[in-house]
């Protein structure tokens, strides 16, 4: 496997968030960084002090490229028991309108896709919802703005649950579902890693059925312990489930951003150095998944399914000889 | 909603097992229970002293039908590192074709369907396994097995782990996507509620999905606390999920067998006197599931989302005023 | 054994928080729920709008004893990286007093206890943290602010994560061997149904040690489902572990307050609505408790470790025959 | 800190087991993997076809010392329902009794220590057990082992769960607990890595506490997704934790054996090769874990809890620059 090019780094803007400032104080921070080539803003609050054409501007000046906008369904906009799910129709056309809106920010902005975190879109209690309506308005949801402007992309972004008790898209498998019956070429999925260590999944398998069943449009890189959206370093607790993770990308050609969503900002932890805390792990692991893609030796060893021979490999590739 | 014929009962024919024994004595306990009116049998296993014939006499001798048959791919038969899954294609065709004459035995005693737990299809470390080929595997092995006989159903049984560390087949919405790649009409899935608790499912919702996305060909009871495959008395732990759960099953229009896989034997319980505390609580589970479900107030609370109204009348029909 | 004299209720206020409202709106919504006898107030913050005499005057309104109060040490305080654990000598050294302040606020408002959640005590990364200096650091600070007022007692609440990653003091076993060491007449600990859940813990089992080696000091009601604090209210999923733990606090002379520790708020359900659910359920498996305590055939069966007979027994108190 | 005496590696002896075979024949495959000095033996059944005499010269002949004995408490013995805390007093006398005839055959073959693994000691149901009398009689049974012989330690193993849905000592600090009501300097804790995930443990914090509060006398490394006792080789999920873990022995003046409890028979795995695996990454781990622990950076950086500065280093270490 030939090296890809250099994958673009991004950071959460939010971690960068200073008492009294703007969104132009988080991407002053984030420029910071250094190794940092691009950014997502989340919609409609990043935008709430800043036009897309200040918000463009400013991203430049940091050597910044837009990745894309990601939607945030407020509680205080009325979103609480749900966006696209809520049992109000005016509700969850108020959602799919503001979504509309995003995605227009996103366009003008010259990004090319939006992120769904459907959040809010779950429920708390045994006997409380109704499964099967809030599964069609989704579908039907995310096949309306995905029609709303086919050039920009949409990526459903899965979590197990928080804030809900229970997500309606908790898992890969559930949104490639979903996914299949939006039947959109302009959608996918957004791995991000400490979602599915605590859905259970082997990343590296996702990626496959991802790639596979849909398209992967994001990738975010974070570590946990498989309880909870944890937000560390990346390759921090699980290196060799990131390792094989980054390979399984690299073969399904992945090409995009890899976007760090972790969360100094919530033990007190600088942004800026843990972003380069990031950075480097990510680069050296990186190298190991590019030299692990192209072992003959681990792939013989995979073919036989060795478990033993695969982890002697991968470990000195890791920890060295 | 009109009350579904009376399901039929059966229980976990190993449950039964006394040392130095047979299957027939395994089905003589499951006939002293007496509210057990069907039984599932192992291949190879419980065939092992008793041909299809002598099977089946002894079956109707204790008045129990046939609900069908479940495989077992054992580790001493070489498929501990996989049936349909394992590295060397002559261990998958042993395994097909094993299957093959499970479903020849399952025809010649009039069974209709044959379970598949692919319990060591699955894979212990990172870098150990080819998701992909594993996956290209496990549906051509079910497309051919469900073609061998048509007018026998294949269901689907996931499992999120044990033996394997991490199961091919999780939860519902993976094994979903494998039957759509399958595209066969006599295939389905089992839903298992200790299964589904531990694969983090909320047990109604996961029916919705199966009965809306393939077939549910069989419904196992049994309770635990959402960490591994306990095996206890059904809604002994979690009887507001169980009765939602039933609810969500009558709505399907499911009319097959509830199945009570449950594991008195791990805990020195008395399996005949366990077998009819799962019939007596499900029986009162089933009662109060057919009331819920005809309720206006309840459907009502449920099209509004009102999780209060809702929780508040389940509650009061499950524990009294 | 003989009906303990009713327990008292109360509820989590900010569960009531009104936009733009003060502390006295919380207490005026914990009024409106009409079964409500008593409440904790959070120190500092309930404190910042009015003083201690006008806190009182505003509980007194509303038929609500004050139970006592429950230490924040809020990130904007500079405790993010921790409170008692805090690096830095001067933060510790500002938590214990803003503890002392909240003790004599306490006592000043005629109030018997303070609790104590130790929420950013923590830490995220190995290698992160000297756990022997932090356990040194806790069990001091402990014992410091039980001194500071023989009269009010301290009761630990313990929990498994969030914020932090891992708490410091994540589980009652744990919050029972500093408390040990702390060794102070006025110490116990608070059991938190969800927290014990989600440590994995067997609620009844946990009470039988708290009993046994420390002093219960409170008890928070609500449900979830093992895997985070789901704040749901009580009972809703996990009504026998509930009524296990109701029988196990009785056996253990426990006179104090149920407080309904839930998040109503955090998926947009009527505070007052959700509270009155609380009391009404909780009034029900008190009753079940109650009787099932002094069941003679339940003692045998325990007696015995006969589950069949004791889950029987139970089931049929919870759902009728 | 210098570099203590190289610590002695044994393994789990079953995962050598072949069909029909022997003790002798575990034995003499753990002496091929080469890199083995110690080992423990079940009792009683490794000693169903050798006696003590026999066994030990066994051993000497593969140049494996005897590190210790293992109680096993089978089902076929009557320990279905528990072992200690069995409701029967008769059995738990036989319970007592086998223990004590253990610790005369570890005695009369030289060893050192017992390790008491109480698998059948938990509970499956709310209200199934009476857990006070289950604690009283454990902490008796203990202490009455301990004074069989003073001059054998007893070291008690810890694990969450299986068989029992619940353990009746789950974590390390419910042991602790029990430990100090034992109250016997000959007692002490086993750490098993495995059972410390899924115990929802931070490791090395665990050891910290065991080492303060009691004697670690025993130390399982292994790995897995802290979901289950996955036996997998040590380090091959979670490195990091387990090097930190390393530290925090070296701290303890830990000098024992490091015993691999691993389970490649699960997986079809051959367990030599395994066991090579599990030599050749431990020794790796080892030598990161005496190099960090004499680092001043990472000290200075553990001193004020900078989590960034901390992982740079330890990745830096185990990852390379």
């Amino acid at each position: 496997m030939s090296r890809p090019n250099r994958l673009r780094y991004a950071a959460r803007l939010n971690a960068f968030k200073v008492k009294g400032g703007t969104v132009a104080d988080m991407i002053a921070g984030a420029g910071r960084v250094g190794g940092l080539s691009a950014a997502d803003l989340n919609y409609p609050d990043h935008f709430a002090a800043h036009d897309p054409g200040t918000l463009s501007g400013l991203l430049t000046d940091q050597g910044l490229a837009l990745n894309g906008l990601a939607m945030r369904y407020y509680t205080e906009d009325g979103f609480r028991l749900g966006a696209f799910t809520h049992p109000d129709p005016a509700t969850r056309r108020a959602a799919i309108d503001l979504t509309r809106r995003g995605i227009d920010a996103c366009a003008a902005m010259g990004g090319s896709q939006m992120t769904l975190w459907m959040g809010q879109d779950g429920f708390d209690y045994s006997f409380q919802a109704d499964y099967a309506r809030m599964w069609d308005n989704t579908v039907a949801a995310i096949a309306e703005v995905a029609d709303h402007n086919p050039t920009i992309d949409i990526a459903v972004e899965y979590k197990p649950n928080e804030p809900r008790a229970h997500a309606l898209m908790p898992d890969l498998a559930t949104t490639l579902l979903a996914l299949d019956e939006v039947a959109r070429p302009n959608t996918g999925v957004t791995l991000d890693f400490a979602h599915m260590l605590y859905a259970g999944e082997m990343p590296a398998k996702a990626a496959m059925l991802a790639a596979r069943k849909s398209r992967i449009l994001g990738l975010h890189l974070n570590d946990g312990y498989g309880k909870r959206d944890d937000g560390l370093i990346a390759g921090s607790v699980h290196p060799v489930q990131t390792v094989e993770l980054l390979v399984a990308m690299a073969r399904s050609g992945y090409a995009g951003v890899i976007y760090f969503d972790t969360f100094p900002d919530h033990s007190g932890i600088d942004p800026v150095a843990e972003a380069r805390a990031n950075i480097r792990l990510t680069d050296r692991m990186l190298d190991l998944a590019h030299r692990l893609a192209d072992d003959p030796a681990l792939a013989a060893a995979q073919s036989r399914q060795d478990a033993v021979a695969a982890t002697a490999l991968v470990m000195a590739a890791l920890l060295g000889e």
